[in-house]
């Protein structure tokens, strides 16, 4: 099943890439059925009606709002200097669910490296295509905040944990800070770590410190398995899985 | 920290690619600290003494041999057709602790591809490296098998599960799955999935039909994802875990 974007409800047909896609890589034909999305959790089934040179139209004969994830997960990430390891935690977290992706500069975050790095179009394509080809609804959010003040500006998660890397602090693991809350924000260090006055200002902020396991990390690989903690430590809240 | 591998305990230096790290890359002198394992759980921690071209020398001051992990993790995983993401497979499951990596074929592998895109030296070089990264001092085993029969032959863990993209099949979490067991495999199909045939010869070997999670995964992403599954079922039996 092929599921194509299209974020305008009021439009019926597809353009740019997606036609693209539809078109010259699928090779789709006028009266082959497809699904298209929102990215809101809007699931549209319909036949292909007509095929322009950058625009597909389309006919929806059945339609369905889906409910989103039942908590909402947030991460909060310095970036790494490698456009690629930035590029695939945004791929993975969307592969697995997650609403909001928040890149943020930090002390130890090197801002030229980041402003070249971190490209924002290229980021939300790859949540895209993620969201396209794990099946899903529902596109995350991506957004950049110049500093740590101003992404907590914006918190207002109920669930507040942050991982850093310090030998001395054994912290309890992320898993077991979750509860049946409805929403989680978790704060991933940069290369270099999070400074001590930032992690006075998460604390203030009610951060609370958490391990992510025995091992060390990169911060991507920490970005990954922390959205995966939270969805599993979740998922003991789901009666499915309590059931069986 | 720096650590450097020789995996032969007689030698007291360092050669090829890890002596240029050592002196090209870190630009170490002698009489510099350095730490070297063999993979193998050795810890020494030594002096720089003498530094030739391609050899540096050390003289060991401490050793310490390190306890494995308490519990093995053997995957066993058809390789993706891109390189990259068997790669960063490799390298995000040796981050996390993993004993050994089990590339296979399958009906559904694509055979000239594979040959193309697992290079096993490469492979366990991005190990190598993940390894001394993640501040470790064990090195997975990478393994390639041409065939899932062979793979069974040598298979002995004691907690056998498979995943696999069925929608009509609502199993357990493989979390749950995870008891105190000290043997855990965990089969990973490949893009296009398990054949029939396969699946049922996996059953066969006692191994248990495991969902991941709702979404459905990448390749790469399932492996990264079911090998933190079982670090995590596995800490419930962790004292630290239990008593914080």
């Amino acid at each position: 099943m092929n599921i194509f974007y299209q974020p305008d409800n009021t439009k019926n047909f597809l353009e740019g890439e997606e036609a693209q896609h539809c078109t010259k890589v699928l090779r789709m034909r006028v009266g082959d059925e497809l699904t298209i999305t929102d990215g809101r959790g809007k699931k549209s089934i319909g036949t292909l009606s007509e095929i322009l040179r950058n625009r597909c139209t389309f006919e929806v004969h059945s339609l369905e709002q889906l409910p989103p994830l039942p908590y909402e997960i947030e991460m909060a990430i310095c970036p790494t200097r490698k456009a690629e390891r930035n590029e695939w935690m945004v791929e993975k977290m969307t592969e697995m669910g997650v609403q909001r992706i928040n890149f943020m500069m930090s002390e130890h975050t090197h801002r030229p490296t980041t402003m070249r790095v971190v490209n924002m179009e290229r980021l939300n394509r790859i949540a895209l295509s993620a969201m396209k080809q794990s099946q899903q609804y529902y596109l995350p959010e991506i957004n950049f905040f110049s500093s740590i003040e101003k992404f907590f500006e914006q918190n207002a998660a109920e669930v507040r944990c942050i991982a850093y890397v310090e030998e001395s602090v054994s912290n309890r693991h992320l898993f077991q800070e979750i509860g049946n809350q409805d929403s989680v924000s978790i704060m991933i260090g940069p290369e270099g770590d999070f400074s001590t006055s930032e992690i006075q200002l998460a604390l203030d902020q009610h951060y609370v410190p958490v391990s992510l396991g025995a091992t060390r990390l990169r911060t991507e690989t920490a970005a990954v398995l922390a959205c995966h903690s939270v969805h599993l430590a979740k998922s003991r809240y789901d009666v499915a899985f309590q059931a069986n």
